[in-house]
């Protein structure tokens, strides 16, 4: 019996790195690799890197990659489950049209690949084995570069015509802030990470004082990332507190917009953001949604994913159940 | 072969009227009547009415009640279909607390009483007979005194824990004007008709000139019923237009915050104010829930509720597929 037998792999492929594991029947996790996500070039680079991050991941765990029972990718975008072709990556470099993943990933590492979207396996991953576990009905929020959405109904993915689950882009200000999508007054344009480095930006060139983008620099990063956001809370800075503020009463609003269409049993915040902050702001977050909750006599559950950073990977393993 | 037989009675309870209807298992409505919903007593005061339209509509129909299937009930208020007992139809008179309603009904007419939601079985009724029926799954907006919600998703009703679907209290503007659930910024806040009602008496008693009051007291009403609405709007009056703009554009932001969640086929728009004005309004309303909607290369359909105001009373009838 080879050493990868009933193993897969899993890869998470996020707009800043590619998250790689080695994934048993039961999420077990054998071995876990990292890449930067190519910020150049185009899709094919990116399927390449992603290759690359499965064997090192397989490598980690002592497993010959070509005794995997497949490898499963969670992808932004547009994603065709059937075909494995993904289209419109916009946070991907080159990727507006349309790339065949799967098939360029099963022809680099010689075996069947299949390509979920990503909020969506990541939300089963939890549904499944994660925080998600006592209940039917859930919604997980996904905050992190965006905020994305997935929802598991009775048991069941539900992906609606294949675009469900955009709670990032529920509207909690008519007329509000502009968002990335274009649109105004998404959740996403205040609670998004990139949303809020944008707002923190507009702030400090407006005088406003902030250690965000100092603290940025001496950690060696470009972006405020949600570690950065992390240490500028620790040091007690009043812009980060006033831009976390803003966004977990974008938050709060939001999902109880969405608790109050589907009425869920528990919601399960995950994301880089969500992951960071989810136990230290579960309260301002869960009374943000108190204030909107129609049934607020019994709120939803608010769990912090339980499988963190690797649930995106875990989940997309998870498409070789089925 | 008893002249009832197959045929059931269907019972639409609103705040206003209740509308009762003889219904065939197809839909087809052979007699209806309509009452007054009391507004002073309580519960067993309403129950009697009930009755009594019921049997208004059995005579019409001529059928004799007693050879009916049975009753079915869409009611407002916290329902338990289980029981048959309502609890918290704040807009009915002294029904803050739980009513054995089937029971009590049950035993006026001397047959088996079933009780719904009364926005669910008009979703239902119009995903079953109505303009869903060419679709899986639907969101059904009921635009009235409030505004309700209800959903079918891949062909089975989705109540959530039985609070789905208060699509009203999706928030579009946080920190925005009261609604009358206590919360802010709720969709009813500026949609539903007792909402705008309380506008207009606002900007009147403030100066804004209108006609609204006068011709709701030419037509002999005590408030600005839908048709009141359309008569003013006849007349050019600006205030009118003004309002309805602005319930138009709440009403499509939070519907697309809705379909951003769920995805569905299409969007039923039904009630009062959605029967009367959702042909005129349709470009409108099309047209603010675009500047809305994640997947706006492919909006849901959108389509007006062919029911009519019969469809709650069809789709309490049809409690009696199950």
């Amino acid at each position: 019996m080879s050493p990868g037998a009933g193993k897969r792999g899993g890869i998470d492929l996020g707009g800043t790195k590619i998250q790689a594991g080695i994934v048993g029947p039961r999420g077990k996790v054998y071995g876990e690799a990292r890449r930067q996500t190519p910020t150049e070039g185009g899709p094919a680079d990116v399927a390449r890197e992603m290759a690359a991050a499965l064997r090192d991941a397989a490598e980690q765990a002592g497993v010959d990659p070509a005794s995997l029972q497949g490898v499963g990718v969670g992808s932004p975008g547009d994603v065709d489950e059937r075909t494995g072709e993904v289209s419109e990556a916009r946070n991907l470099p080159g990727w507006e049209g349309t790339f065949p993943l799967a098939k360029a990933l099963s022809e680099d590492l010689g075996m069947e690949v299949r390509v979920g979207n990503d909020v969506q396996v990541a939300t089963e991953a939890e549904f499944r084995l994660g925080a998600g576990k006592p209940y039917r009905t859930i919604i997980g929020v996904f905050w992190g570069t965006g905020v994305g959405g997935g929802l598991v109904l009775d048991g069941r993915p539900w992906l609606g015509r294949g675009a469900a689950g955009e709670i990032g882009h529920i509207v909690v200000k008519r007329n509000g802030a502009r968002c990335t999508c274009g649109r105004k007054g998404c959740m996403e344009a205040y609670a998004g990470r990139a949303a809020m480095e944008n707002e923190a930006r507009r702030e400090h060139d407006g005088g406003e004082k902030t250690d965000l983008f100092k603290l940025m620099r001496k950690h060696g990063r470009d972006r405020l990332t949600s570690g950065v956001w992390e240490r500028a809370l620790e040091h007690g800075d009043k812009l980060t507190e006033k831009l976390m503020d803003r966004a977990v009463e974008a938050l709060g609003t939001g999902v109880a917009s969405a608790c109050n269409v589907l009425d869920p049993e528990a919601v399960i915040l995950g994301g880089g953001m969500g992951v960071r902050f989810g136990e230290s702001y579960s309260e301002p977050l869960r009374k943000e949604m108190l204030k909107h909750l129609f049934a607020d006599d019994r709120p939803p559950a608010l769990h912090v994913a339980a499988l963190g950073d690797l649930g995106g990977a875990i989940g997309a393993s998870l498409l070789f159940d089925e």
